[in-house]
């Protein structure tokens, strides 16, 4: 049996394009002469449409696009994923995966395990399968496990089914698994564990076919991988990208002709590839084509400029400097720098009249009250007032600067630079800002060295220094890792060696700053615990 | 059996305060001679701890408090809500009601349905309960069914298991129903529904105990009910109030000796009480105590400073008139009168230098370009900078004034006038909006008549009105009910009798606007279908 596993992009509720790229892959794939085509979970529509799928019109859509999918199954067939009605009591909705063959849908197999923590709500939505199929397809035995299905045991909690099992126990002879499983640093040797272990345990070969592509905050990276028996990696399709490969299953093993086998790597090249695709992919769906940001000189702003730049090419990416009375003649030096070292576009707008009109309208309500956050505050709205400003005239998407560290702590001006359609680096720590700047400079300097080794600070005030307010990056990064990653409790970082005084002063800083990331823009998700649906907290409480 | 029916404000996660507060009722109960106490659900840690359940040092917490309460009840009983662990596979927590007497935990009863739908998302952190338990108390078969647990058929969906039918097949006298169930208006006489509709299906009396207080977005209204098994409501408590009352059980019958019995309401007098408790509350469990507000001369903000002025007293409430040169001098007339009627501080801080000077600064940058939505948003940001800077230097909490229409329709500036701690009428439509005005004005004209008569204006043009963009708000808002609360879309919505044209505008404009409800604030939620977590859409999709 010759398998083309269908690694690709769809967009949520396009049903029209994922449909018309679903039938180029058959056409082709029939072309080829394979029997199969394995498209990742749900589809047709997109994963997740989150609350569309409350529609009834939506859920409509999607059974429809299944049957017209079905019906250019001729000669070939496909497993192809998508939403339909429950026919039974329970929620309204199933996640299935349809077996498509002689022009119609053969079997329709539902979700059993439905991942509700983290970034996933499908309980919110659908019922889980109540039995399993084993369909008879060339002579194979195939079980199909739909994404979560084959996660029984890897969670923080063990689910009390095992539809991999179940599979086995009914005779599979090879396990399908559709998916749509998304990125963060560390996923991949994650799902290795995960692979090599059900397949160590089931013994049986299985195939993983993810979907590529940025969904608002969830990005996806594809990394389809089939894997014999034994635990040999016969094929990982290309991270980031749509990418449509043949294998042969024969005597219940995969094999290949030529493909060269990707590897897989955890490391910052790869960060630093799920931060560009995401921000092509994003601008590409959202239809956006020109971004702008505030370049202040510090290495976020520089950070987050490279990037774009290598995202969406260096005309359509413009850098606004926006120097007030406390920016530093170097700073203004160092991010026009980087522009003319990248070649975009940037305008140099003072905000001095700006703030000077401020000051002075509010200065019968400000009296002789001591200067503070309110003076600061005013600086970084003001250039967002500007930023937005010109992003409403000449169309511009304006891109947020801020890191997942100054997120974290509340390091950052509501309705200031905390502005923007999209956060690129607000689920990376200051530590990782710095090592991602040292892998783009690795074959040139892009971002200078002054950039790379000045003091941190937001210069809203003489002299000030991020490290006025805040522990060490390395020591803040180090806490808050414990805090946010691994949920642990003030008590246990203690015990992780770190001083008690700083611990509780960052732990409360990142409590009393919820309000601000309730009202922040969504954050490309890179980390197994970003903010944003992920981390839901409640702003009406009393924090430990 | 005389049964102390405790309708209690909690904070969530404040487990000293909670216990002490449970305490205290606890104390009284035993002197009035109680035998049993009924506390809402997730009594100890509030409703709903979201996100905090991930950390084991708070779930600890939860069980501690829940011992040292068990401990306190000697010569009485009480059954009290939290969260515990889960002892056997599955999700590492669930959702009890512990019965304590004898100064001990003896039973404890977990969740059996889950409700994971809108505002609800208790499968992302409980396993359900696998076994039901019958407590014999005092000679009476007692039932504990939690909240969603009596809910079995009056959802959009129906549960597949019903925990009433099993109390009732394992012999329960009496079912009592820990609640915590948020307020929205309607939802009276929905619960009367389900309540009447189980009372009779099982022929058992219940006693429902519902939670007050506000926690972020979700207002919960108390209401708590005894309902005899012939449909009789015995005890009903107030809405919004904490509410301590007694209640006998003999005989299979609830009786009562002297309460009146209070009724509820499904009006716009109650959508006045909640939202006026819910301002309360909020700034109450924030440790807030003063509000500050941008006043338009508009009815939206009008309306928002009588409900402030209402809920924090008239001191504590300042609006701010912010005229730009398109403002009109009746609409500043009309704001300095509505704070003279009510009679809280009030500043004139005219936006005209700071708008020069940001027309100025970004002359080189607009050239001449056609004039448009970037110098309207610059008033609406400019006065939110205003409006933060006070509320940064004198600590008033920034009130946010948009309505549900124009949120729906993205009528509003995002980082303008979508700024705020807490949306107080963003649940509100606009045809409501002038509904609880002429509720407020009915004894005497507090929201002068120019206000409610004047026709809707952004004021950020010259001789700007709302029904420039929109259709008149009686047409909107009864699109957009039917596609926010109802769930229709474009084809239905036409078929209830809307012009197709409208329709497609509307429902495109709602679409569109997704991105700037990601980024606003929290809205205290009073319909049935709120913006926030319980309409969570995508950004990066096609919408229909």
């Amino acid at each position: 049996m010759k398998i083309c596993v269908a690694q690709i992009n769809v967009k949520i509720g396009d049903f029209e394009g994922n449909t018309s790229k679903i039938a180029d892959v058959l056409f082709n794939a029939k072309r080829e002469g394979a029997d199969l085509v394995v498209f990742p979970e749900m589809t047709v529509c997109g994963y997740s449409p989150d609350d569309l799928l409350d529609y009834p019109s939506f859920v409509e859509r999607s059974e429809y696009s299944l049957e017209l999918v079905a019906q250019s199954c001729q000669g070939i067939a496909a497993i192809v994923g998508g939403v339909m009605r429950n026919p039974n009591k329970g929620r309204l909705l199933q996640n299935v995966c349809c077996f498509m063959e002689n022009g119609r849908i053969q079997h329709t197999i539902a979700k059993t395990l439905l991942p509700t923590y983290d970034v996933f709500q499908e309980s919110r939505y659908f019922e889980s399968a109540k039995e399993s199929q084993i369909i008879d397809f060339k002579g194979v035995k195939i079980g199909i496990a739909i994404c979560e299905d084959l996660w029984d045991r890897y969670n923080e909690f063990e689910y009390t089914q095992s539809p991999g099992e179940v599979l086995k126990e009914s005779g599979a002879e090879l396990i399908i698994n559709p998916s749509a499983s998304p990125f963060h640093l560390g996923k991949q040797s994650h799902r290795n564990r995960v692979l090599s272990g059900q397949v160590n345990r089931f013994s049986l070969p299985v195939l993983y076919v993810n979907q590529i592509g940025i969904h608002t905050e969830l990005l996806f990276d594809g990394s389809s991988r089939a894997v014999n028996n034994d635990g040999e990696v016969v094929l990982q399709l290309e991270e980031f990208e749509e990418d449509i490969e043949y294998i042969n299953f024969e005597n219940g093993r995969f094999s290949i002709n030529d493909k060269t086998l990707t590897v897989g790597s955890d490391n910052v090249a790869l960060l630093h590839k799920a931060l560009v695709f995401g921000i092509k992919d994003y601008f590409n769906k959202m239809g956006f084509k020109k971004a702008i940001l505030g370049a202040s000189g510090g290495v976020d702003s520089a950070l987050v400029q490279t990037l774009a730049v290598q995202a969406l090419g260096v005309e359509n990416v413009t850098a606004v400097l926006m120097p007030s009375r406390y920016s530093s003649k170097s700073s203004v030096k160092d991010a026009v720098e980087l522009s003319k070292n990248l070649g975009n576009p940037y305008w140099e707008i003072p905000i001095t009249d700006i703030h000077d009109s401020y000051e002075h309208t509010l200065q019968p309500y400000f009296k002789d009250l001591p200067i503070g956050l309110a003076e600061e505050n005013i600086q970084a709205r003001s250039r967002a007032v500007l930023l937005m400003a010109l992003s409403n005239k000449h169309g511009n998407i304006l891109l947020n600067t801020s890191n997942k560290s100054e997120m974290a702590v509340g390091y950052s001006t509501l309705y200031g630079d905390l502005c923007g359609s999209i956060s690129v680096i607000g689920d990376i720590y200051k530590t990782q800002v710095y090592a991602l700047c040292e892998y783009i400079n690795a074959s040139e300097e892009i971002i200078s060295n002054n950039i790379l080794t000045k003091e941190p600070s937001a210069e809203l005030r003489p002299d000030q220094k991020d490290s006025d307010s805040l522990p060490d990056y390395a020591i803040l990064d180090g806490i808050l890792r414990l805090y946010i990653e691994e949920r642990k409790g003030l008590q246990e970082i203690i015990l992780e060696g770190y001083e008690a005084n700083t611990v509780r002063k960052v732990l409360n800083l990142v409590n009393a700053s919820e309000y601000k990331r309730y009202q922040a823009p969504p954050i490309i998700r890179v980390s197994s615990k970003g903010f944003g649906k992920g981390r839901i907290m409640p702003l009406v409480a009393k924090y430990p």
